[in-house]
């Protein structure tokens, strides 16, 4: 007798994969993949594919990825920054405009003011808009709150898009984001009430899977950071940092010392920054999206990162200043485009390494054991993702096992 | 008695208005808009709208703009050079590419090699993702062929293009963009075989719309320009211009010299030409997402534009080489964001002055008598079309009177 069939849920094929399992995307042309319990039961080559009765999706030979990773948004906030944006076309800098009282903190306010329903219902088109594009898991930070109760809120924000949606929503406190104004020349004081209130608040309450801070000359300085940091850790929180972003405070450095899962921007950064994160292991976040906005001519040092085998990610950096970015494929076009990254660089970027800038051991590559999260794509080749500026050649999700 | 009600076949109400009628983009609050054979019959305050008996849609808040118009556009081709973005990855120019036979002439192959319905078929889902932004009316260029037949076949694929969705397609022949190879060290000859046989039969066919042609350092001459443009003329076609892309060839001066529509490019124009392109009427055509993908650091001069007078408009110049641009929304946060456009400017640029680019004298603006072109977007007020940098909150679209 002739074993029984293997027990699948779910089939696709007529398919061409790209798994990311090696450095050159690990392309199975013709291939199936097989779903059981939500996870990925079988994957291969089509005519390898074992005796079945599942039921089959036939993708007319679209190219499967990983369902994609934006691994570094603050997507939950009240109002938006379009008369900023005018604003910033008259001259102001970013620098001038947070030293003027507006930027963060006028977003700060529209996000204080927000009810909760308000707030989710701002993020879901948002969020819509990168689910569109195949994105199947995204990291959201607090951070627009800057007080106990609000930072909490949107937290809470974050959580409940993961309940609408078939998406899975990493959170990460970002407190740390700024100084609030009633704390105002006394960013020391607010930073104790962030390490000793909101923080033990947000992981009793298991709002945070991260903690996050801005590390920079008009933020947080490196010891508060650390300080931070230290906080988390002893809550059993990984932490991430937005580094050297403006200037070359050294971020790169201190987030690999403290074994951050990510150090994120880095246009700054110095090579030995670079090195000692490629060696403790904390990935390099790359936003492409602030860098085109704020007309920066300093680029993340993508050469050092290739040297010393520091793991590259590329994410929308969402937020309603610096990066209103509401497309991931976009940001492949421009991870390519200004940072020279190369194709496979840049889709790893958004799959294996960003999966890596969360943490999460069981996405971002196509293999048996992980999550069945992919993403179907109209197109000839992977490199197509990159290319077109603009566009969405997204023709389907599959979230844990099914459709979304 | 009182008067009859007026007869309109349709009502737009419960949306603001942004007509483009002057440069503050003539802006009605909480408007409506009534079409009678695919015209504006009546538009103005809602509280002012006459007794009618027509159906009526309830937009919900939502802005209404003139449908878009990408006034610049290769949208019709032959495979798509996503191989080569890869190489241009590798270090080599647009103009390395050009002289190596790569660029334009792998994309003459391919467009040759394709028959009828294939760039048709090739070139739908490109013309979609224009739709779905919003555009009512797309110009598409030949200049893929390269000889007789295909040339004619590429102006008839976007004829079909027309036809087969609810949008307006004006078409440009482009038979001067490059020299092909059969032509190779006989430019000269070329430009007469397209002067006195591709040109007469395009117009005698009625395929052609506006004759265009690429002047440059690597194309064609400004004297080869002239008599190209003369025998235009003669045929009674308006002609426009790819113009000091690459390097300052006096194209600006020499558009407006023979009278063009438009400029297209113009990164290197001297202001002299600018000048005179403002007192032709010619309109400067921007195209931010060549700007980008060939990491120019010359930009248009835009303040000489300014300074004159002379019209700016925004296009995606959608080809498969350097801009393999889907969205023209994306061309509005760029040329902000790049050419610190206004948000006036901007939106100008992608409707009345992209229907001037044109010679259209019937759309781009909201009045009684245009067509009733529309786009319908959720979102609070116009500057947030250029302020998100990709996603689409537009809610609908409205061709000739028709919901599209
Ligand atoms: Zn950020
Ligand atoms: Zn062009």
């Amino acid at each position: 007798m002739s074993p029984p069939p293997p027990v699948f849920d779910h089939v696709w094929l007529n398919a061409h994969l790209a798994t990311m399992r090696d450095d050159a995307l690990g392309i199975i042309e013709d291939g199936a993949v097989a779903a059981r319990d939500g996870r990925i039961a079988w994957i291969g080559p089509r005519a390898a594919l074992p005796a079945h009765d599942a039921p089959v999706t036939d993708c007319g030979g679209a190219w499967i990825l990983p369902g994609l990773i934006d691994c570094h948004t603050h997507l939950v906030f009240g109002g938006n920054r379009s008369a900023e944006f005018e604003m910033r076309l008259g001259g102001a800098t970013y620098e001038e405009i947070a030293r003027a009282g507006g930027g963060i903190l006028s977003t700060m306010r529209a996000t204080r003011a927000a009810n909760d329903a308000q707030l989710v219902q701002a993020a879901l088109p948002r969020l819509d808009a990168l689910l569109r594009e195949g994105v199947t898991t995204v990291e959201i930070k607090s951070g627009y709150g800057l007080e106990l109760d609000a930072e909490l809120r949107q937290l809470r924000a974050a959580r409940a898009l993961g309940a609408q949606r078939q998406v899975s929503v990493v959170t990460s406190l970002l407190a740390a984001h700024a100084v609030p104004p009633e704390y105002k020349g006394r960013q020391g004081d607010y930073l104790r009430h962030v390490v000793e209130e909101i923080l033990p608040r947000a992981a009793a309450e298991g709002l945070a899977d991260a903690v996050d801070a801005f590390c920079e000359s008009i933020a947080f300085t490196p010891d508060e950071t650390a300080t931070l940091f230290t906080a988390a850790k002893r809550l059993g929180l990984p932490v991430k940092l937005h580094a050297d972003q403006l200037t070359d405070g050294g971020g790169a450095a201190l987030a690999a010392a403290h074994g951050a899962l990510s150090a994120d921007h880095l246009e700054r950064s110095n090579a030995a920054g670079i090195a000692a994160m490629a060696k403790a292991g904390t990935v390099a976040v790359l936003l492409p999206g602030a860098t085109l906005m704020l007309r920066e001519t300093h680029f993340p040092p993508i050469a050092a990162m290739r040297e010393h085998g520091c793991r590259m990610a590329l994410s929308t950096d969402m937020n309603p200043g610096s990066s209103p970015a509401l497309s991931l494929l976009l940001m492949l076009n421009l991870g390519c485009t200004l940072f020279r990254m190369t194709v496979p660089e840049a889709l790893l970027g958004v799959t294996r390494h960003a999966a890596a800038a969360l943490g999460l051991a069981d996405r971002g590559v196509l293999a048996e054991g992980m999550r069945c999260d992919l993403a179907l794509y109209r197109i000839q080749r992977p490199a197509e993702l990159c290319y077109w500026l603009g566009g969405n050649p997204c023709a389907g999700r599959v979230v844990a096992g099914l459709p979304a």
